[in-house]
């Protein structure tokens, strides 16, 4: 087992051979707002990303898409990346022929600057959709952010991609390759995300950018990437949409064993990678739920003996998107009912009886019936930032978790009155 | 095309045949509350009955189920009934064996009061989960219904199955039996409803009462109920939850016509009486909708242009499901990009590029892009009760209707104190 150590204020500069920036480059009115982020790595590296699968996905996923394509036009997505840009305030989505361009362009404009090919920059944009994306920014920020980059501009960047969120996210670890065939080597891995409703397609999107130093080809890369999302960024969810421009990409820089063979799948070396992009993105996705809109409290879904993991799934997704459970949650009210009925209609298979439930640790239902508690101590508990639920369907070994966070008052007023 | 007419302050006992009571039994602490309501045919009925699929079925859903139990042990559910008898305040919903025995002693005492067997007692309860249900309040409650049962009770029964309501919920209309081989008799269909948070598996649940006079088998009534719940109560959402409770039944008393054939499928009289039926249950329905738990308006989201019948309802179901699209309604804001969004995540299968979306009449995106509106008239036309959203998928024929309401903080403040 592997042991990672997080590395205090890391980011999608701690590994080596990283450096970014984030400016105001005038997407948004307000100056003081950052709101172009630049990721440039020093060589062309190994690249991988996952993407949006909503039709009304925005031209900048098309365009990532497009340059990640070394293993055909579908999924998995991969190939070689020197540079991340990306723009908050306005989303490229519904912008039709001329998006596209625009995407393009902001390629073309970064690559420029980089000394790099277009195909080797990837985009990213999140904000109002339904509005063209203005160019000029481009031309004079990411020149400027470019002199700016620095292996210390990790934070200035994760601020540059925030929209509703109240605080950037930067999530980093690092880990020794003795023992792994990389003895002396350090190998870290870190990132940054952004991201609060679970979808804004108003102001879309959860972005994630990871970088890493290991030495790794793209195709497994894109392997470990995707194995990560799954149990991190696809396992959160705010209020159940998806969005136009959800993008989550990584880049391995190889800078931390330069000359190295690249690590191979089945070694221990590949399995603490693994492990690492797992730990990294579970964390990032962990702070983008507690940060849900309007969000009181972090919710974390645990469901267990489901019959199969699609079960487990569907489960604690219905659960976690169930507006009843999470008023229920913010109400500080430990009324597992609704979570047994959120349950009771995801379409996993079990029976009622065999159904157990804790919430908090304190256990409020057994063989489907009632368990009396303590509500003063329920009260007691619900004080705490995260708010555990527990679910054994008792009908089978498969099991999930899941992240989400209450629903508030403050969710209506975030999203009533956005666009006003 | 059969001419409906709609009865002024009709409900459960317009049709010949039926009387009913509501009544305080006592399962609600507030004397004033009425709690118990009765339906009572005078001579036993065809009946049929759909029920919720929720796992955690309450003890009278699976009552009811085994007491319409003609066509098997599964879906459809029909048989024969004399009285329906509904409880609120107490689910009666994950009570486990004993909470089976005091639904079925809720049928045993309703039977020996109407002079019926336990099976012809259909029994339905929504209120609190967890909770067993109290046999006292029925014992003095039936009779005291029963004697104060009568044409004119239904208004009376309809307050009695209410929880979240903040109205009662009736509709009945009549139809000439004249050209439908039915010279001279005039036919009725009514019905009652509740249920505005859908689900509510606190206070759980829809339950929805629909009778006729006309004269029908059981088997086919069956089917004329099941075609008229697929376009209205399985079309309305208010927050994506369905109850543990849901019940919809109905009974055929055929005092329209003493002595008649039973109406056959294929015929005209069918094709009258099933239409009478959608129409029954899709006003109870949008009404339900309106009134959706801190509703301030009724949400129609009509979706054409589907490749599929299960694209259309996946669409609009997503579409009315979406949190970002009931807050953007609940705050006038015309936000097409939101309900785009919902589309393309829905399943449904079209090309961004082919799609429209009016918005209350107003084109708001053609061709997938923006169509600039007037806000000014958007503005006003949000003033309406009923907020039509219009998409069509360009992707094949298909088209659906679906009733929802709008996002309101008050939503919230009722989920979120509700126990408590």
């Amino acid at each position: 087992m592997t042991v990672f150590t997080q590395i205090e204020g890391g980011g999608v500069t701690s590994a080596l051979g990283f450096k970014a920036a984030g400016i105001h480059a005038g997407f948004r009115k307000e100056p003081e707002r950052r709101d172009l982020a630049l990721v440039v790595a020093d060589e062309p590296c190994a690249a991988a990303g996952t993407f949006t699968k909503n039709i009304f996905c925005s031209a900048p996923v098309i365009i990532s898409r497009e340059h990640l394509s070394d293993g055909g036009t579908g999924a998995p997505s991969y190939g070689t990346a020197r540079a991340v840009v990306v723009n908050s305030g306005i989303a490229n989505a519904a912008t039709g022929v001329p998006g596209l361009e625009h995407a393009r362009e902001m390629a073309r404009i970064t690559a420029d600057a980089v000394g790099c090919t277009d195909e080797e920059v990837l985009v990213a944009s999140t904000g109002v959709i339904g509005q063209h994306l203005p160019l000029d920014p481009f031309k004079t920020g990411v020149p400027q952010a470019l002199a700016e980059a620095s292996r210390e501009g990790g934070a200035s960047a994760a601020r540059a991609i925030m929209t509703t969120d109240t605080h950037p996210k930067e999530y980093a670890v690092s880990f020794s390759g003795d023992e792994l065939g990389f003895d002396g080597v350090t190998f870290t891995v870190g990132g940054m995300s952004k991201g609060s409703g679970m979808i804004m397609p108003n102001m879309a999107t959860m972005i994630a950018i990871v970088t890493t130093d290991a030495p790794i080809a793209a195709a497994h890369l894109s392997q470990i990437l995707r194995d990560a999302v799954g149990v991190s960024f696809n396992k959160i969810t705010v209020d159940s949409d998806t969005s136009t421009n959800d993008t989550c990409v990584t880049l391995a820089s190889g800078a931390a064993a330069p000359g190295a063979a690249p690590i191979e799948p089945g070694t221990p070396a590949y399995r603490a990678l693994a492990a690492a992009y797992k730990e990294v993105c579970t964390n990032l996705a962990r702070m983008m739920a507690a940060d849900g809109e309007g969000a009181t409290r972090l919710v974390t879904v645990h469901v267990a003996g489901a019959a199969t993991d699609a079960d487990a799934d569907a489960a604690a997704r219905t659960i976690a998107n169930s507006p009843l459970v999470k008023t229920a949650i913010y109400g500080h009210d430990a009324n597992w009912g609704r979570i047994a009925a959120a349950a009771g209609r995801s379409g996993a298979a079990f029976r009622q009886e065999d159904v157990s439930i804790d919430i908090m640790g304190m256990p409020v239902c057994r063989g489907g019936l009632t368990v009396a508690f303590d509500e003063d101590e329920a009260l007691r508990r619900f004080e705490a930032p995260e708010i555990a639920i527990d679910v054994n369907l008792g009908a089978g070994t498969c099991e999930t978790t899941m992240w989400t966070c209450d629903f508030s008052h403050d969710y209506v007023t975030i999203n009533g009155d956005y666009r006003t």
